[in-house]
């Protein structure tokens, strides 16, 4: 039902959140949760902003645009803060952040084209 | 990444905000949308909780099982309005929303017996 | 608790949030909602992203500037969407958007300059 | 503009938001974090119900009964989880989150009434 366009980009935002939800937890688990503060900080920052860029696609939001620039920004520094740290949680965010931080971008230069 | 528990779950909570948003935008650019109005409130209802559903999956909330029964009780509803459209993207709705709510039930139940 | 700085950025959005969708559901209650179909989908979206701000100055969110940038351009928007229209839950918007995206850019351009 | 019914409410949910979602940030930073984390993720399952119910009372939701029913149980639990804590910020949060669960528990009563 969603147009075509945007599937691979949710498929790669919920994947984000997903990895990003998962260090979350984990990292709040382990015996050195000190070292991973930021981590766990940006874990989240990460994940709300790819749930609230999954839903904006989903109903064809006219600020797609802005809003998956604003999502790979923090992937970004999600990505960047998880490659401090050699939990394997950690490591896995560091793929999907950045994998959705890509297709963010993709989306909203051909979106930028169009509007 | 996500327990395999949740995955089905998900992928249904995601199928009915898809189709909820889809119906919503559709509704809104229908020329009889007047007849559509409880409709498109119940769209956006029942596409807000399954987004909150969707993430606090991810994150293993503690409150899976009530959040999940809250979400089947609006896509409940959600269908039940949906179904007194012709419309091809209200009757889109009905099935999206009716595998949600039984996803959302089966995994509120498991839950339940686990706590 | 939330720092001073925020406060007032923190009132604004909230008042816009309570704007768009007060004017989101009476519009869907108006006789003549054919006119109102691209009013109803921009509050909704100014809706959404006032409330993901809140939360972002609440948690004190490292992204704060951007988001409130995003924030800012969609309540200029939705301002600029309720402007063509003389109801008085639209009239009602247009002052809350505007008031909002002024605190929201004043925010921003402070968090700069302390980055 | 939002009806007096939901104002008190909305106070409550929003000082519940903000005292849980100081707590997490004040959690983070400190030196004993360990022993802060299950307090660490209900702080943020906490903030993320508050700002649900938020946006759900200023849009009139039909379903606001349930969602403040949701809203009330997971502001206990946090209540319950920083009342193991000396720390001044997760003290705060029992305040705030107690008169939120009260608050919200009083509007779905009255919700139930006029159903």
């Amino acid at each position: 039902m969603t147009p075509i366009l945007y599937q691979e980009c949710i498929d790669a935002c919920l994947k984000s959140m997903n990895a990003c939800n998962h260090s979350y937890v984990a990292s709040l688990k382990e015996y050195d949760l000190a070292v991973l503060r930021h981590s766990i900080r940006l874990d989240r920052e990460c994940a709300d902003i790819c749930s609230f860029a999954i839903q904006a696609m989903t109903r064809q939001s006219p600020f797609v645009g802005s809003i998956l620039r604003l999502c790979a920004e923090i992937c970004d520094a999600c990505a960047a803060e998880n490659s401090n740290h050699i939990h394997i949680h950690c490591q896995a965010c560091i793929d999907a952040c950045r994998s959705c931080a890509e297709a963010c971008r993709s989306i909203s230069e051909v979106v930028e084209v169009y509007a």
